[in-house]
Order: C-alpha cells, then structure tokens, then sequence
C-alpha cells in the first residue's frame, strides 16, 4: 500500500490561490497573482526545484476535490495534472460535469471516503496524491493522510483561497521529515503523527 | 536606526494559539494546548533554539496589542515578555489597564502609529520586537515591518487565534533569509522586500 501525500503550494499566510480564482485557460485557476506560488515549479532553474517534481513519479493517483477540478480543467485537459504521465485523477463530486475531456484521465466519485478507495484501487499500491483545501482537510481529519507536503512560498497574500480553513478534530502533531530551502519555495515535508 | 521583527510561534495551518485563549496564570493566554507553539523555547535541549532565544538580547523594545498584553500579564508580571531583561514594553491600548504591576515595563499608547513613535524611541536604535496578530498586521500593512520571524510548530491546530487574517495591503513579498530545522520548530525568516 503507498502513502497518501497531501501536496501544496502555499503563502507564508496560508493562501493556495490569489483573491477571485475563477475557471479559464491560463493561470486564472490560481485567482490574482496565484501564479506566483507555483513559480518554483514552472519557472525556476534551481535543481532540487526539479527534483521535487520528479519525485512525483512515483505517484499513482491523484484524488481531489471538484472546486479543484473545476478552477484547473482547462489547463489540465484530457492528461489530468501531471501532464504526459496521465495519472489517474479521480475528482470527488455528486454529479459528473459537463464537457469531460475526451480520452481524460478522470473518475468521479461521490463522497469522499469512495473516491480514496477508487484512488487506492487505481493507485495499484503507489502513493496517493492529494491537493486543494477541502477534500485533503476531509482526509486528515478522517486519519487517512500519511504525509504533508507544503511548498512554503515567501509572499504574503492578504486574501484568496484559504488552505487550512480549520479542521474538525483534535489537534494533529506531526513530524517534520525534510525541510529544503530554495529561493523560490521552502519545501517542508511532515510525517501525519498517528 | 534598528530593525522591526516581528516574531510569533505558529502552527502550521496558521494558529497562535490554541482555542479558547484566556487571561489567566500559568497557559491559559495561549489556549488548550497552546504551550506546544513554545516548546521550542522553554523545553528544548536543542542549542539552535536556545541560540534564537539569545539573540533576543539586542531588542530594545517589544510592541505588542492589548489582547497579547491582557492574555499574557499574569505570566509577564513587572519585567515583561523578555524576564530579567526588562525590556520596555508598548502596548497599543485605547486606556491604561488596571492592575498594571508596580515597577512595570510597560507604555500604554492610544494607536498602532503613535506606538510605533514611542518604540523607536525606547529601542534607542536597536531593534523592535513585535507579535500577536493585529497590532503586526498593521504594521505590515504601514510597511513599518522589516523583518518575519516565524517559528512554525509541526501540528495541525485546527482552531485558536488566527495569526494572518487577511491583510488589508496587496501582496507583499519576501525574501528568505534563513531556515533552521529542529525537532520542535523550524525557524523561518524573511526580509520584507519594500
């Protein structure tokens, strides 16, 4: 059984998109100036940038939420967020939407609870993937994330989409496994204390 | 003229203090479960967090709201939030409160600005400390902040005082400075890019 990883870019005040996200092509997904938190991905010549990407590889599903789905579609397209690799994605939601791309990448499942074990059936025992604000908090609070993944980007954003709106449980401790230092995006990697 | 710092401990989805913050001996200021956020300064044997906690020494004086002041004074007592040190204190305040200890450290001023003012003026050229979350973010809104110390704790809160709440400003960036991991906190600084 793989991990599942709760991955995310966000600001130093806890925002993963600038203010007014809204679904079109380009970078409006991420709302005003959002961007900017995806830069050390994108735009950064920095190695160990690249090699956080390429450790996704190992990833063999992505899970998230249907805001999500709907904020990145017309960037993601038929191939789903990770590109040529063509991970199975599957988007909780009540309903499937309109215009799917043709030959995509994705599986709609209602509720969360049966769309992690679709991702874990079609995961095939590697890790689990998992991105945007409301389904990953349903994830850690139901005890189901073993990993966070914060991509720590040095801006403030005063406003946009909250990350971590807060969690309907106890408090949850962690451990901190890796902490690299880019100019771009701290990248810290925390173990979910279970 | 010296730097504006300002510094807080917080978790990593962003809470200063637990929930159900309370003016009272012993925690209480921090709220159930607070204490964790300072673990790293009182119950650390890890020389890095005692080397953080020594550099406080080249402060000349602490700025602070009236609701860290009214959580904190029965911890603080007559020498404020640096102990033996006697730090002077200024707290933004619309009144002088009553039972403020004899001997104390501590300014009571009317606005975050006029605040400012007598700071400088106490710090005599050396650094101010700032923290607690209003009273900060407005000095980052005035652009008065030249540096961002955070100290994050690996723990989900989930609730409690949130420190970024939103910023009235655009985004404002930053540059890191310096990142140092220990066990119970990682120490995260960043020069506010003016």
């Amino acid at each position: 059984m793989g991990k599942v990883i709760f991955d995310v870019s966000m600001s130093l005040d806890g925002f993963i998109t600038g203010a007014n996200p809204r679904p079109e092509e380009g970078w409006g997904g991420l709302g005003e100036g959002g961007k900017r938190l995806h830069d050390w991905g994108f735009e950064s010549a920095d190695p160990r940038n690249r090699e956080i990407i390429a450790g996704w590889a190992t990833i063999g599903a992505v899970l998230v939420g249907r805001t999500t789905y709907d904020l990145s579609i017309l960037n993601w397209g038929a191939d789903g967020p990770t590109g040529p690799a063509r991970t199975p994605t599957v988007v909780v939601s009540h309903s499937v939407p309109q215009d799917v791309p043709l030959g995509g990448v994705y599986t709609f499942v209602n509720g969360v609870e049966a769309a992690f074990e679709t991702a874990q059936k079609l995961a095939g025992g590697q890790d689990i993937s998992t991105t945007g604000a409301n389904v990953a908090q349903q994830l850690i609070t139901l005890g189901l994330v073993d990993e966070i993944s914060i991509h720590l980007v040095p801006v403030l954003f005063g406003s946009g989409t909250r990350l971590f709106e807060g969690l309907d449980s106890e408090h949850v401790p962690l451990e901190t496994i890796e902490v690299i230092e880019t100019a771009e995006a701290i990248h810290l990697r925390f173990r979910v204390v279970k």
